[in-house]
């Protein structure tokens, strides 16, 4: 099994995720009990947000997914499964997505329900990633072996990563806005950022990004 | 990140968006309310129409959108994000596409709300592109650079397709069937286009199209 | 545009197009005016017939897309634009095999009428690939030319093809079933059928296959 | 037709099919009969636990279809069919699911119709992948030849794989989470095995897995 093989897979099950994810936008026909489509698309604006909120976080996930996959020597089957493991909280995100939609992050407490399991579906795709990194740091995995100082700096980014949608499904028991804007602002973060996410300092990788 | 992983995701999304374009084609089974089976097809002309017309518009977008990729020489994380912003309208037009037909290009206040919202997809997706192209006149990123000459002709063919589509949701305040023939006509001009959309003439990959 | 990009994209089309049958097989879950599964399951016996037959239609215009691509030299916007009408028929098929599984291959009026639909888009199917066949015969566009005489048997294959199709839909006027067995022998014969679909004897590359 | 074709497009296929078991989970909006967001996500635990086994057993079946896949020289019209096989299969994986997480692995008649179904679909599965495994047993098929002995061990193999799923649909005659869970085994038997799957001992292919 070589890279690129687990590499076209990822980007068949992003690309189809992502996809899915128009499936939550849906208005009424024409009907007499049905309100006139432009109050219609007014009332979807919940949904709006959430497909394009959902549709950048797909869309990082899965420029990350390959800086990082890049960054490997090959591939064992526990990378694998791992890799599995974060597909199938990917593939959740059109789900969650639609049940954001649906509850239209209102204050309701099944409005806030929605905002966590949102917030719970990034969470498990960021455990997910941190495994593959924690799997990348063991044997001879990486192309750049990373040194000893630098594995706990980057593994605090990973658990820093993490911890911003904890926060986010700690933000959702109060208000699912709040818990919205958090998870924006993720998104806005990996769109300016510059960094790239796992290589180090000096890696000869980085500088053609 | 190379070229040819943003293509093979970008590929991967319009593949998708392009089949979910049928989930708009459907008719009810046999049963005592429902009409026959001929009458649901007639009836279904304005969901044929708008699923012809959609699929060749996905189906142009993906052809000039390789034509202007293969044009660069690499790919940075700014492309990725505007490639982005690009399928995220690429990925609308099914949900905008059925919204069209289930008004039925009528001329209701609802039917010419549903063409401004499909003419505001084409836009959005235009925008996108736009911003590649613009994106690609700065710095060293163009496998063969435009002078500055070509420059500003090239940007007047992206305002100028930007503004085909401006028309078009114009047109739908007044008539939506005016809308749907506009952009069908852009669809025509594509098909039978011969230019490549970018290069400048001159351009020696222009003779292998 | 090279070969492998066309070949790319139509493969993420056949792929989400076949998979897409699946949705056509549906059960309701237990409540008190439904039936039980197994008769459920029963009833869905169309259903099933079609997407097996679909699905295997689908793979063979598949295997024979390829077949066909492969045996051009370059690829051309006509070409992609040929190719574009043979997918929209491609796509076209979930949806003509969830109204052939709505409508039970009954002998009423409607389960006639779905037939035809079955087998109209074969027809335009297989339309869109005897144009992808007339446009290489022409220009330097086969890797091998085919010689004159052999064009005509091919374009007669080509046509046969299609009255196979003429046939199943004027046999849907009488007869759902014959039609739908029709289509299947169409199948049986493609899956065993050993010869190339274009090239003429003596093609090398008739001979890897 | 060379192999990579038939990768790519099985791999298509996998990824569409393992991205829509998301559409079998679903909740009710906001409304006065809907129970609260809460109570609803409980009450689809089965449909958790169904997406979960399906997508590591769709996982599971691409890991195995290109270690299998890869073993070979070339590939023929005949692995083309027997490969459509194995996909029809996976294909109905989704509909399978779906119809377990809406009969809820109760213990009601339905609910145990409902896991031999899941079962079925994938014995069929199996022995799709048989077939392939037989096919590479005859003529220069294999890169590196099976000797005799170790063939009706490999058959052995392939034999007991699709025992375990003829033993959980007897198992669904008595009970349904039976059944689940021997089919759960299954998964996790896989995920944590570390032998290739059809290679023989001494294949040097084998050692860089």
């Amino acid at each position: 099994m070589d890279r690129s093989r687990l590499e076209a897979f990822s980007d068949g099950v992003f690309a189809v995720a992502i996809t899915l994810l128009v499936l939550n936008l849906a208005v009424a026909g024409p009907g007499h009990s049905n309100p006139p489509l432009l109050r219609q698309l007014g009332n979807l604006w919940p949904a709006f947000a959430a497909y394009v909120l959902s549709f950048f976080m797909i869309g990082i996930i899965w420029v990350n997914h390959h800086v990082v996959i890049r960054s490997f020597k090959a591939v064992d089957r526990t990378l694998l499964f791992l890799n599995l493991v974060l597909l199938l909280f990917v593939v959740l995100i059109p789900f969650a997505t639609a049940t954001v939609a649906d509850y239209r992050l209102s204050d309701s407490k099944s409005g806030r329900i929605a905002m966590m399991l949102y917030g719970l579906v990034f969470l498990g795709m960021s455990v997910g990633f941190s495994s593959i990194f924690e799997w990348s740091l063991h044997g001879e995995r990486r192309q750049q072996p990373l040194p000893p100082e630098a594995r706990w700096a980057a593994r605090a980014r990973f658990v820093a990563g993490g911890g911003v949608y904890v926060l986010a499904i700690v933000a959702a028991l109060f208000n699912a806005v709040a818990a919205f804007v958090i998870i924006a602002l993720v998104a806005v973060y990996y769109v300016f950022e510059r960094t790239p996410v796992a290589p180090p300092p000096g890696d000869p990788e980085a500088s053609d990004k």
